[in-house]
């Protein structure tokens, strides 16, 4: 029953960490490690790689930077299959602070781009194959762009890019299954040599019900967190996605013992999830920044206001 | 953009009752009938009618019994045009206790039933449809039952029954979108003369994805709950489902103001959404009765013991 090609990336301290600054501790990250690898997921992704002249370490945690030598202390002496991606946004890293794969703890560069950064995207992907390592472009905001200019970049992409894999992320959590069928089989087409993976983001409670369908129409590479841990509404949970797959190399298992011992309490301290300002601007295809800007005041039940506000933008 | 045929039924009073033993307060129940009035949606199902011989007034809320009298309070003086439903079990309403629809305040009558009790079924609803009633029969547990005994039930309904709509009811949270699919074809291909409604459970985060999955292929009868509200981890968001149809008639602000408001509170009390040993129920097509006495337990957040209990059950 299950499709051997499927491979499936868990980004809780990458995306997650966009809740907390990425300030997860030593400890804290070894365990999702250990217990990754002990359910068969094929890739953690650790953090973003972000320049430091860009980012304070006074004000962010380690994996908004991802050192070689930090991730290695994560790995000492834990036996594991599981490989490590970092993310890294076009603009945002110094192609020089990169070592080539060869001397790095690092499997996998990922490339967060949208649509107009896409020329960019593809220099430092190419930039990074040379160098090794295995290689994404994820395209961000797609909901956003979905007319000629994709077609462009995804033309773009097959014929100048080496990424192997290229991800459609549904940063706003807006794609419904119709669109997100659309989508997977626009990328199939354009790009004929390459694996489509699928990113998505729980707004409206479908990251998990968008990330079957594209696994349904022949996407392979699939992101999760655990307990749906990411920026704002969260992402795909983990365990539900291991709970379909059929692959009996999964062992769902660990990733249960992390949501008891560490996500449950964590959850008490940091929210992440089904939050109805998250869901209106998923509705609306909008960033949910506004969202996040609510849920940290005084008015952050105030829903139909906030929905007003983003009907009534007052253009005309 | 819009199907005028679609019907959208808000049964948070009935299902969400399952929470708190249909115990609402009559200002609640009230403030969500105004507010589903404002919002446009077609059918507000109250509660169960059950039979006080068989359940004790001092144990169960008025919402367990639905007389037309405490209906009357909750709607005197609102302007609406919502129809109102009430659910019946197999066996568990006095059917002399049912008045002619034109002496009652209440418009349709749903009759829950297994594949098992289908005879039963058909005979209940032949009787509400000769008291005047809309009726519809809604088949729990489908997850389970998908085999030649749910064709032959459906040959039955279609011949013998006056049901205007079936439902597929997913109890168990345990339909994906491709089996969504398979039974709204299935049903469609039997029951020429009727419509196809869908009823989901939220255990695996797919009470939306499985509403659309149902929508784009033809069911025309809605269930949804306010924030989800219903028994275990819930059922399809209304609110989300509303941000979903283009219908103009609906206006979700009515529905926001109700989760600011009520539900936000309500959820402090009560428990319901998406909750890991719901998701495991779900993933492992059982009912969630297991899931709900752990969560009463002290080992509440012991999933690993929980999985392994369901899948070691012993059976040879």
């Amino acid at each position: 029953m299950f499709r051997e090609q499927i491979k499936v990336l868990d980004c809780t301290i990458r995306d997650g960490g966009l809740v907390n600054n990425h300030d997860f501790g030593h400890r804290f990250v070894r365990q999702v490690y250990e217990n990754l690898s002990k359910a068969g997921i094929d890739y953690m992704e650790i953090g973003y790689k972000n320049s430091r002249e860009l980012f304070s370490s006074s004000e962010y945690g380690a994996w908004k930077f991802c050192d070689d030598e930090d991730i290695k202390k994560i790995i000492d002496g834990i036996e594991s299959n599981l490989k490590l991606s970092v993310m890294v946004d076009v603009g945002r890293v110094n192609l020089d602070d990169v070592r080539p794969a060869s001397d790095s703890p690092v499997d996998m560069i990922r490339v967060a781009s949208y649509v107009k950064d896409i020329d960019k995207a593809i220099f430092m992907v190419n930039h990074f194959v040379d160098k090794g390592y295995e290689t994404t472009i994820n395209i961000m905001a797609i909901s956003r762009d979905q007319g000629p200019e994709l077609d462009e970049a995804l033309h773009q992409i097959e014929s100048e890019s080496k990424a192997e894999v290229i991800y459609i992320v549904d940063s706003f959590g807006s794609l419904y299954q119709e669109t997100t069928e659309w989508l997977v089989k626009r990328f199939q087409d354009i790009l004929k040599t390459k694996e489509v993976g699928f990113h998505g983001h729980n707004h409206q409670q479908l990251a998990f019900g968008n990330t079957i369908e594209a696994i349904i129409h022949g996407a392979n590479y699939l992101d999760g967190t655990i307990y749906g841990m990411g920026r704002a509404a969260g992402n795909c949970p983990l365990e539900l996605l291991i709970g379909f797959l059929k692959n009996p190399k999964f062992d769902i298992r660990p990733i249960l013992d992390l949501i008891s011992e560490e996500f449950i309490p964590l959850r008490e301290k940091l929210e992440w999830g089904y939050i109805i300002p998250y869901a209106i601007a998923g509705m609306m295809n909008e960033h949910p920044r506004a969202a996040m800007a609510l849920r940290k005041s005084k008015n952050k039940e105030n829903y139909r206001e906030f929905y007003e506000s983003l009907t009534n933008t007052g253009l005309d």
